[in-house]
C-alpha cells in the first residue's frame, strides 16, 4: 500500500503514560500509521534540558515505550527509537546551529517560557531546543509533523531553519515539513481545572488496575456547583462528561447529558460508568501491555531496531549535508 | 617509550601555513611528538562559525595537512585528523551544552570580541564555541593542551566545563585537562606591524618557492627610523632582525646587530642573508612536501586512519558519558 509521506513525530520520555498522553498524542500515532510511514520518537537528549535528576530516563523510556506499543503501535511498520541512540541528531544540531541567530533562539515566546519555569538552569543547551527539534525533523526527511495550532510557530522555525541552510550551502539537501494540523484535545486532571498530568498528580494512568482506575475517577471533581445529589448538574462544565465523550456510547452520553441537567442521576453513578467504560476499553491494551512486560528484552530490542533503521536514513540525510557544507 | 601523557590540539583548516603557523604551532606540534601522545584535528567544524564561504574548505584541509606531514608530524605515531570524521564531538557538545549556563558563554570576552567582528553573523554555533571546544579536548581524554598565557581563561572554561558535568552526573567519565604552558612567539606580518597572517597577506608562506620567498622578505619593512643605507639601524624595533633569531646562527645573528647599529650592513643584504636562511630551513620541508603532494590520495588516506583511530577513542568516552547520564 502506498503512504502518503512520512510523519515524525517525537515526546519526552515521561514514564507510565495517562488519559492526557493517550488522548493527546498515542491515539493520533496509532491511527496515522494507516496513512504514513511514522516515526515516533523517544526525546530522551530533549529531556536533558530541563532534568533535574536522570536517574528514572531508562525506566520512563521503558514504560513509555511499553504503552505505545500496548496501545497499537507497529514496530514492523512504523519506526519507534530512542532519540538519542542516532547521534547524527546532534551532528546536524550543531550544523543547523551555524545557520541560526541567537537572537531569534531568545526571542522565542517559548524560551522566555522557559527562562521563567527554570530560572536557574537557563543552559546553552535549552537555548538550542528548536535547533534541536528542527534536526530531528529534517534528519528523517520528514513531510509531515503533526502539529497543534498553538505549535505552528515551532514548526515555522524548522521550516526557516531548512531555508536558511538549503540557501546558506545553495542546496537542496533538506526538506521543508509540512504542517499536519491536528487537533489535541485538551485534557484535565481529576482536579477538573489543571491539564492531566504527572507532576501535577492528577492524571489516570492507562497501566492500572481497573481498581486504582475506578478510584481515581470517584475522587473527580465534578460540576462544582452540584453539591447535594438533588441538585441538577451541568455536564458542561464537567470534565468526567467530558471523559465520557471520549470513552462513552453516543446513547448512553445522550442519556447522562440529558440525565444530569435534571438531577436524574447522581455523580457517584456517573463516575461508575465512566470507570467501567474506560475499564473496558483498555481492557485488551492492559492485557496486551502485560503480556509484553514480560519480555522487557524485547521491547529494548524493539528500540534498537527503530534506532538501526532510523540511523539509516539519518545517515543517509547526513552524507548529503555534510556534502552541501563541503566539509572534507 | 613510555610518553608522558596525552596531549590534544586543534586548528582551524587555512589552508597553505605561513611563517606566523610554524613558529606559533608546527614547530611545537613537531617536537611535542617526542614526549606526547599527540592528537591533532583540523578543526573544520569550528571554522563554520564565522565562515562566509565553504568553498575551499576542502582544499585548505588538504593543504594544511600537506603542511604538517611535511614538517614532521608523524602519523604512524600521533593521531592526525579531521574533526567532522569524528560526530562523537558534536555529540558530546550537545551533553556537555546541557550543563553549560548560558550566561557564562555570552560573557566570555572571546564572544564578544567575535560579536564585534562579525555583527552580522551571531548564530547559535558561535556562542557554543568554547562548548565545542571543551568537548574535542575532553573526548579524546587529554591530559594537556598547549596554551599560552592568554588563552588560559578558555582552558579554564573546559576544566569547568569537566567538573560541572562530573558534579550534575556524579561520575569521574570526564578528565579536567592540564594546562601545558607554551610561549607562542608573536610573528609579525611583513609589515611589521600586524600579526602575520593569511587575510592580510602580510604572509610568507612555507611553501613558497625560494624565488617567493625572496621576493617576499625583500618587501619587509625594517626598521623604520633607518631610511638611508647610511642611517644606523635598530634591529630591536625590526622584524627581520625578530626573524633572523629564528632562521639565523647565533654567530651571524651577533654579527647583524652589531653591524646594523652602526650602519655596516644594509637592510637588502641584511633581507638576503633572511631568505636565504628560510630557503635552507625549508628545504628538507619543501621537498617532502611535493613529494608527499605527487600522492593526495595518501593525504586523505591519513586523515582518513587519523579518525578511524580519533573516532576508537572518542567512542570509548560517549561510552561512559552515555552510561554516566543515564541515557536508556
Ligand atoms: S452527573 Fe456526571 S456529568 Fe453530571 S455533574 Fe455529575 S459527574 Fe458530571
Ligand atoms: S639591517 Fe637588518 S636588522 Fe638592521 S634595520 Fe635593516 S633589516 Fe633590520
Amino acid at each position: 500500500m502506498t503512504k502518503k509521506g512520512r510523519v515524525f513525530s517525537g515526546a519526552r520520555p515521561t514514564g507510565r503514560q495517562h488519559l492526557g498522553n493517550y488522548l493527546g498524542a498515542i491515539k493520533n500515532y496509532v491511527a496515522m500509521q494507516d496513512d504514513y510511514d511514522c516515526v515516533y520518537c523517544i526525546v530522551d537528549v530533549h529531556a536533558l534540558t530541563t532534568m533535574d535528576t536522570t536517574m528514572e530516563l531508562r525506566t520512563n523510556t521503558y514504560d513509555m515505550a511499553l504503552d505505545w506499543l500496548a496501545a497499537g503501535i507497529r514496530p514492523e511498520e512504523s519506526i519507534v527509537f530512542i532519540q538519542s541512540h542516532v547521534p547524527q541528531v546532534m551532528e546536524l544540531h550543531t550544523y543547523l546551529s551555524m545557520v541560526t541567530p541567537l537572537g531569534k533562539l531568545t526571542d522565542l515566546p517559548t524560551f522566555k517560557e522557559k527562562v521563567r519555569q527554570n530560572p536557574n538552569n537557563v543552559n546553552y543547551g535549552l537555548v538550542g531546543y528548536p535547533v534541536l527539534m528542527a534536526a530531528d525533523i529534517v534528519l528523517y526527511k520528514a513531510d509531515y509533523v503533526p502539529v497543534g495550532i498553538d505549535q505552528a510557530p515551532h514548526l515555522e522555525f524548522t521550516r526557516e531553519c531548512v531555508r536558511s541552510f538549503n540557501y546558506r550551502y545553495n542546496c537542496k539537501a533538506l526538506i521543508e515539513p509540512q504542517m499536519k494540523a491536528t487537533e489535541f484535545p485538551k485534557v484535565l486532571g481529576i482536579d477538573g481545572v489543571q491539564k492531566m498530568g504527572k507532576s501535577l498528580n492528577n492524571h489516570i494512568e492507562l497501566a492500572s488496575t481497573p481498581e486504582e482506575t475506578a478510584k481515581r475517577v470517584m475522587t473527580m471533581v465534578t460540576d462544582p456547583q452540584r453539591l447535594r445529589r438533588t441538585d441538577p448538574g451541568n455536564p458542561d462544565v464537567c470534565n468526567v462528561f467530558s471523559l465520557h465523550k471520549m470513552f462513552t456510547s453516543a446513547e448512553d452520553l445522550a442519556n447522562i447529558n440529558v440525565e444530569c441537567r435534571r438531577a436524574g442521576i447522581g455523580c457517584v453513578d456517573c463516575k461508575k460508568k465512566l470507570a467501567a467504560n474506560l475499564n473496558s476499553h483498555f481492557e485488551p491494551f492492559r492485557a496486551r501491555r502485560a503480556e509484553l512486560d514480560q519480555k522487557p528484552d524485547h521491547i529494548w530490542e524493539i528500540l534498537d531496531d527503530g534506532a538501526i533503521r532510523a540511523r539509516k536514513i539519518a545517515e543517509a540525510t547526513m552524507v548529503e549535508v555534510r556534502e552541501a557544507i563541503g566539509l572534507p
